[in-house]
């Protein structure tokens, strides 16, 4: 009975933690993580605030929790593109195109994720998700090098520029400032003007031909 | 005489802040934000951590400080060959090659800068110096493309796109990772190597020329 008992427990408790990263994360996706306190967080789950510490030490350790939670999808979502079927040209083209729709659609998830100002422990998964992102393109150079397609002289320092252009290039539109702008009326760039300069930047930058509607014009 | 002692007291006031942050910025280049605690600075500078705290209301406060400090130097150092004498062309290559060089001479320090994780000050302090490069990078952009040195349809991404590259290269090579593993013996790429694949990736991604001599073999 004993072993039972402590099963039940743990088995409920995985499934607590499971609803308060959900919750944690929807409050992240509707307002950032400056919108995950502890408090409303406890509040949205249904349980004391004490218990949300039970869980989660502090608000970094479970900022840092819901940020691995969503960024592992889109991780997954990305390397089903890039490991895909298809040319290594044309798995780039798509894999650039799907990111950005994605952030596009959950812009403020997007900008949590890639740039707003948090605790440490946040940081410190930053890194270790752009070594993600950045092995999945890594393999991707690899595997376009040997068709000739790409021309990358050092793989991984190539890829990490990858990574850091299209986070960088997806930081300016989907930024609080760029919202109010566009809610101001002020004229913003569309998704498919950032998605076709980004492919158009990181085609060109592993030395892989443009596809000729796609040439840009100053 | 009231005047005066108050005068004196600001200019004081101010001295030791310098001091401080001159401090500051010591111990961050050699052990990164890590290194910098309020109580192992007051000992530094000599003054009771409570006169530290008078100065700064935070650590957070005191690193975006440092941070902005530091920064701003190279900005100034980058702004100075992007906007200095040549064509646009030469002046992205050699911004891009004594940008590595900077970060390669002082590896803590350019870590801290770029990616060490930290308090969310810092953070949002590294986005505004991120929208300071690009501003750079996007005059100069304007510049090749009016001579037709650079083929870049939209100026402020691509600028964003250089930006994060460029910061995302410089990361791993940088890292304390990076650092152990070259301790180790392992192989590790050189400053030459990283800053010619760095120029290499940007000329291609806006357009531009390859130098002959730095064709890359894959």
């Amino acid at each position: 009975m004993a072993y039972r008992t402590t099963a039940l427990r743990i088995d409920r408790d995985q499934a607590l933690r499971t609803r308060i990263l959900a919750c944690a994360l929807q409050r992240v996706a509707s307002g950032g993580f400056t919108a995950l306190t502890m408090q409303a967080l406890a509040e949205d789950v249904g349980i004391a605030t004490g218990s949300l510490y039970r869980h989660f030490r502090s608000k970094g350790e479970l900022a840092a929790e819901v940020f691995s939670l969503a960024s592992q999808r889109e991780v997954d979502a990305l390397g089903e593109i890039l490991r895909g079927p298809g040319e290594p040209l044309e798995r780039l083209q798509l894999g650039l195109q799907r990111f950005a729709e994605r952030a596009w659609h959950s812009r403020q998830l997007a900008f949590a994720l890639i740039a707003e100002p948090v605790e440490p422990e946040v940081d410190e998964r930053r890194l270790r998700y752009r070594e993600a992102y950045a092995a999945l393109f890594a393999e991707l150079l690899e595997a376009g090098n040997r068709l000739g397609q790409f021309q990358v002289a050092q793989v991984n320092l190539i890829a990490a520029c990858l990574v850091g252009a299209i986070a960088e290039a997806l930081v300016g539109p989907l930024s609080p400032q760029a919202r109010a702008a566009r809610e101001a009326g002020q004229p913003a760039l569309s998704l498919s003007q950032v998605s076709q300069s980004l492919i158009t930047f990181c085609l060109r930058a592993v030395g892989a031909p443009l596809p000729q509607k796609e040439e840009p014009q100053p």
